[in-house]
Parts: structure tokens; C-alpha cells; sequence
């Protein structure tokens, strides 16, 4: 048997859905849920540009899914499926193991596998997953519409997964909460279909809270401020850091792959969607607020601070390389 | 402005359709056509692998939507939009090429470009889509639904690209005709949506006609016999070959990167197909007949021929490998 046949049988362990025909067919079926509009997203990861080549590949798999349905949650969407794109590792233990990282992840968020290709590589793994959500019309936010006056706010904690990056490259110790959230970042799924009805614009946060407040700053025509004192920083992250510093808040914010999602938010909608958050169990801070003008700011302890010249990770010829 | 961005400057030009949102969010929104099932497919091209380093970066734009659409065209799919996966070349010019290519083929098929994601790449370009189409409920036929009986009919003519990839390796002397067969192949979407009322089961050529109407065979739980007399080859290919043999259609049998359809009909439809098939100008022809039993047969002038060894091109491991 081929690895590619191998692989198929194991997937076909995953894909037990009607819609993906037993693996067996050129292409999957699915049926869009009726008075709803599909959100797609296709994301890669890049052999040691988006995960560093000793990554169990049980992670890898994770974060694949993950970061597709991270954006999926930036839109308030629900996964629907996913379609997977896969280079053939020339190595069956690790293609077996990515197949079971991939049925956890798929069994976690309840998303079906519906399809995919697999292909011979040359070189670095390059990884594609295709994922479709659904919303009610109208329901998902761009990055545009913030206004001036609108709060900015965050779910969940900043800056874990960029020093989860360092304690996986043995740069620096660090609790398995850290490193689990550079590996296995969680989506926010549920926090993304519960929370869209407040806001005017949403992102994922993918490359840094700064980066990706910026551009939602500079698609939507306003300006941002940051309080950095607001960001909310984990336990974990400040002790492995030595303390809770300017510098240590400013690494947070650049570092990127914290999957949290950045919402403008109007001061009226504010009450209500902290205690539908509250409701769900899903923690929320407003960082900052947007204003007439463009470009990004900050303060700290009341004062303002300079923008670093690195807001966070840029695509393409400067994109984050892991490689030494 | 890194590589990325001026990439995306130029994929904006195609991605002119509303769902897009200008390539400036995360996702892209897609309003599913009422009453209809979706069709979703996600196939790759490696550099090396599926294309030559040398192709020209439209034809490899063309051909990574053409093999996608191609999937849809077997299941008689309308297209109704891509996402594109690209990884950056490194080489500006070449990447510009690659958008004016998809441009062009997106253009021909009246396909919109939805999104997709950029990457820094390592090693070989490893190009992913993921086509969506759409069919009214109970549409897509499957490779399962032959039956014994049924006659195996092929679109179009057999064999052309085979020549084609020999002629862009210059390993052999051809016309442009067979080039472009390899280079610019066409998906017979037209053809699929207007024959698969007609088919009971069916699929596109990728890996050979005879790997796969042993396929579809083998998921309907029948035998199949082809007549390779009956094969339709294109006087450009005859030419090129030095003379209609044996030998020449047992490689046209078995080249692969057709991108017909391969269809399984009963007797009683096959009259009307034809008749639809010649009002629309497609050329199809019947090349064999399922039966009761298993695996596949050959007969060339009224006697068996033994299947090749090589029926068509295996995936993973033996795969197709286009480098020296």
C-alpha cells in the first residue's frame, strides 16, 4: 500500500460524514443550512514557517484546524466543515499521528471532515485546510466598520503562545499551559457566534494585538489607542516573564498567535455583551477605543508610550520564520 | 511593499466580487444558491511534481484552477467560486504572471475568485484550491452507481496531454495543440452539467482512462472491458505518435491529465446523451461496458490484450514525479 493509501485509510476513520462519500469520490457534497451565508477561510502552515519541524504532529493537526476556525470565529460563524490539503510527510508514523490530532480537533469544535487532496512534497510540509462556516444574513462583521467613540475589547489572555514559542524552541522555561498555547491555540468558536451580535468589526487576533488592531483601525478610517495596562496577561505568562513590565506588555502584544478575538464594540452595546460573555463563561477586557483620526497609539500607566517600530509578525518577505 | 502585499495588490484585480471584501478580511462570505447542494473540492499542484519549474506561471495559474473545476465538471457541477492557496515565489515577476493567469482562466469559466492565504514558501512551490460548485439536489453522481450494462463513454478525445508533457520536457517534437492539452487543459464543465442526467455514475480523467473506469468499477462493484479501438485519439496525437498502434493507445490509455469525463450510462439513455452532447458540440464516444464480476479488461481489434502493469498514475508514493 502506497503511503497515500494509507493515509486515506486512516482519514477515512475521520471523514464519516455522508457528505465526504467515503474519501471515495473526486469531490464532497454538502448541504448549506437553509437561510444561512457561508464564511469561508483557507489558511496554510509552512513547514518551519508556521510550526518548527520537532512539533509533535498531533499539534500540528490542532493548529491547522485551529487557525482556520479561528477566523471562522472572528466572523461569528459556526463551522460547518473543512477540507483538508495535505503533503505526504515520507513518513508514516507522523502522517498517522497528524491523522489523529486532526480526528481530536474535528471531534472537539464538532466539525466534519468533508474532503481534501493529499500530495507527494518536496521540501518543507506545506499544510492547507479549507474551512466553512455559516451565519445569519448580515451576521458576520468585517474589519471595517468600527466607529470613532466604539471600545476596543479582547477575549481571553495575550502573548501566551509567543512565549510558548520560545519554551518550545528551548529558548526559555515555561509552565505547559504556555507552550500549549503556542500548539494547541483554541479557537473561539463559541465566544465568536455569542459576542458578534455587539460588535461593528472583529478580527482574530493572528499576528499581534497591535498589527491587528492597526489594520482594523486603518480599514474602518478611525484611529486606535491602546491601554497596554489592560491587556490582559495570564499568571503563567508574568511568571515566566520575571514580572509585569512595559517591556513584557509590549512583547505580549507583538507576539502574535494568540487566536483571541479584537472587537469594536459601541459603549451602549458594552453592558450587555460583558454579561452575555460572563454568561458563557468566556473572559473579555476592553483595551482601548477607537477615535476620528488614523493610526495606532498607546499609553501606559497614563503616560504615552512609543509605538515599536515591529507591531507584530508582517506576511510574505519579512513573514515570522522559525527556522534558525 | 513586501512580496505579500504586492501579491495581494495584484489578486485584488481578480477578487472583484462582493463575498471577496476586497481580500481585506480574514474570510469571504458566500451566499449558497437556493434549492442547491454544494460541491467542494481542494486539489493541489507541487512544483516538480504536478508542473515543471519551466511552465510558464499562467499556465500553472490555469491549471490549478482547471484541475479543480474539472472535479466539479464530473459531478456535473455548476462553478461557483474559488479560494486560492498560494505560496510566494520569491520572484515578483513570476508571481504577477501566476495572477494574470488566474485572472484569465477565472475570466473563461465565470468563476470568482473568493480568497484564499499567502505564504512565504521553503523548497517547491506547493499551490492549493478549493473550488466550490453547485448541483440541485440528488446531482452529483458518485463513482459508486454503475451497474452491469451500462455502457463507459469518455468526453472529448484521449491521450493528448501525455504527448504534451513530453513535448514541454523536449523530449519529442509536437504540435501546440498537444502543449496546450498538457498546459492549458479544459475542464468540461459544460459537458458535465449537461450529461449527468443522463449518467449513473462518472468522474474526470486525471491519472489515465484505464486506472480510472477501474475506479469507478471497483466503488460499483463491477467488471469493466474497454475497447481501445474505440478510444477517441486526435489526429494531432496520431501525428505526433508516428501511427494509430497498439502501443499508442495503450500510453493514451494510461497518460493521464486528460480532463475528460468518464461516464457510466444505461443503454436507454445513452441516445439522448448523444443527442444533448451534439447540441452543445461536445464530442463523446463509447469505450466499453460494465458487467457483473470484478477488475478490468482490454480488447483491441476483437481480441484480449493484457492490462499494462501501469494503468494510470498512483498518487503518494508513486506518484507522478516530473523532475529529471
Amino acid at each position: 500500500m502506497s503511503d497515500e493509501a494509507a493515509f486515506i485509510e486512516l482519514l477515512k476513520g475521520v471523514a464519516t460524514g455522508v457528505g465526504a462519500r467515503g474519501l471515495l469520490d473526486d469531490a464532497a457534497l454538502f448541504v448549506p443550512p437553509a437561510g444561512r451565508v457561508l464564511v469561508l477561510t483557507h489558511d496554510m502552515l509552512v513547514e518551519g514557517v508556521h510550526y518548527l519541524p520537532g512539533d509533535p504532529p498531533e499539534d500540528v493537526a490542532w493548529k491547522l484546524v485551529a487557525v482556520n476556525l479561528s477566523d471562522l470565529a472572528g466572523k461569528g460563524a459556526r463551522p460547518e466543515g473543512v477540507l483538508l490539503g495535505y503533503t505526504l510527510s515520507g513518513d508514516r508514523g507522523w502522517d498517522a499521528r497528524f491523522v489523529a490530532g486532526l480526528a481530536e480537533v474535528c471531534d472537539v469544535y464538532a466539525v466534519p471532515l468533508l474532503g481534501g487532496d493529499t500530495v507527494a512534497g518536496r521540501g518543507a510540509r506545506t499544510l492547507g485546510l479549507t474551512a466553512i462556516g455559516s451565519v445569519a444574513p448580515g451576521g458576520a462583521p468585517s474589519r471595517t466598520g468600527a466607529r470613532p467613540g466604539d471600545g476596543l475589547w479582547v477575549t481571553g489572555t495575550i502573548g501566551d503562545a509567543g512565549l510558548g514559542l520560545e519554551i518550545a524552541r528551548g529558548a526559555m522555561a515555561g509552565s505547559a499551559e504556555l507552550l500549549a498555547a503556542y500548539r494547541r491555540p483554541r479557537a473561539q468558536v463559541a465566544a465568536g457566534q455569542a459576542l458578534v451580535p455587539f460588535v461593528r468589526a472583529s478580527a482574530d487576533v493572528s499576528d499581534g494585538v497591535l498589527i491587528d488592531a492597526g489594520r482594523i483601525a486603518a480599514a474602518s478610517g478611525c484611529a486606535v489607542a491602546i491601554t497596554l495596562d489592560a491587556l490582559p496577561l495570564s499568571d503563567a505568562l508574568i511568571a515566566a516573564a520575571g514580572g509585569d513590565t512595559l517591556d513584557v506588555r509590549i512583547a505580549a502584544a507583538t507576539a502574535g498567535d494568540d487566536y483571541q478575538l479584537l472587537m469594536a464594540v459601541p459603549p451602549d452595546a458594552a453592558a450587555e455583551m460583558q454579561a452575555r460573555a460572563a454568561a458563557i463563561g468566556v473572559r473579555i477586557g476592553r483595551i482601548g477605543a477607537f477615535s476620528a483620526g488614523s493610526g495606532l497609539s498607546l499609553t501606559y500607566q497614563g503616560a504615552a508610550v512609543p509605538v515599536p517600530g515591529r507591531t507584530g509578525y508582517q506576511h510574505g518577505a519579512t513573514e515570522k520564520d522559525l527556522a534558525p
